[in-house]
């Protein structure tokens, strides 16, 4: 059962994608709840509020799921990079505004947690970057730039975030195989 | 040597990328080239005839040299492919303002030039398409999604637009040989 602040969220994300973070106003959010303006301070303190609750929480499980293939042992190095793959496309399908809003609108942030977030998202590619030099040292993986290679995985899942919709026929397991075949495999038969 | 209106269509893309297509003024380029407002009106007609020549050129270029990449009959599917991510990186190296304007700020043509140039990408893309189906009959290319492969590949060189700048060390010829490599041949070794 979602709580009032659970939809408040759920229609700011889908808002700030739509709009723009900018362009939302807190008459909109009222508007889309079915709250007066005012009654919506009940709920939350701020515009802003919302922005931080969305971009820490995507930030968050992105950190959770990334720590979790970090310590598997099961997994060598191209292992954990199809698995990341998997993430950041299952991410985008299962919370399509939320992650839009996390990856274009963090930048409306105010400081310091404007800075805070920056922390975190650079953070996650370091680690990200750390898993690619770990698979070229342990000859897991080709011997290419580390960060070409972690900016081409990133650019390459995030069409999925612009162009994804349930409906276009393609199911997202079927996507998401075919994305980490072609950057793990290469497209040459 | 430049002519004065292609002085004023580099420093209108400048413009177009850094503010926006819709936050820049006249003004705000008249200054930039070292004109009057008003002065400005004997070279170019609107703001919207700058944008257009942009979106139009960079177009023309893809597009011309796609036909050549389609008819070299020396490169089978995967070579095709090369020569296309390699198009695509030495566009963005070679004229990262416009491309960033014909990528991102085309939207705000009016028609009939929007439905105009909404079909030349279509064309392209469809044109792009083909090679990749191609590809998968001769079985010179994996049998994956050709939509995926696309965009995959579109995407891949995107950030390239977004993150390359000639004082970062890394040579342009180096970032397009590695974006192939992980894209045709793949991340493992």
């Amino acid at each position: 059962m979602q709580t009032r602040r659970q939809l408040i969220l759920i229609e700011a994300a889908k808002l700030f994608k739509a709009k723009g973070y900018s362009a939302t106003s807190m008459r909109d959010l009222a508007e889309k709840v079915g709250l007066e303006a005012a009654s919506l301070y009940n709920h939350i303190s701020s515009k802003e509020e919302l922005l931080q609750e969305i971009c820490f929480d995507i930030a968050k499980r992105y950190v959770t799921q990334l720590s979790q293939i970090e310590d598997d042992k099961s997994k060598n190095a191209v292992e954990k990079l199809k698995a990341l793959i998997n993430l950041h496309i299952t991410m985008i399908a299962g919370n399509r505004e939320e992650v839009f809003v996390c990856n274009n609108e963090w930048k409306h942030l105010s400081e310091p947690i404007l800075g805070k977030f920056k922390d975190v998202r650079k953070d996650y590619e370091n680690r990200f970057i750390n898993i690619i030099k770990i698979g070229i040292e342990r000859q897991e993986i080709k011997k290419v730039n580390p960060t070409t290679a972690l900016y081409t995985i990133l650019s390459a899942v995030r069409w999925v975030e612009i162009w994804y919709q349930p409906d276009r026929g393609i199911p997202v397991e079927e996507i998401s195989q075919d994305i980490a075949n072609i950057l793990l495999n290469g497209l040459k038969a």
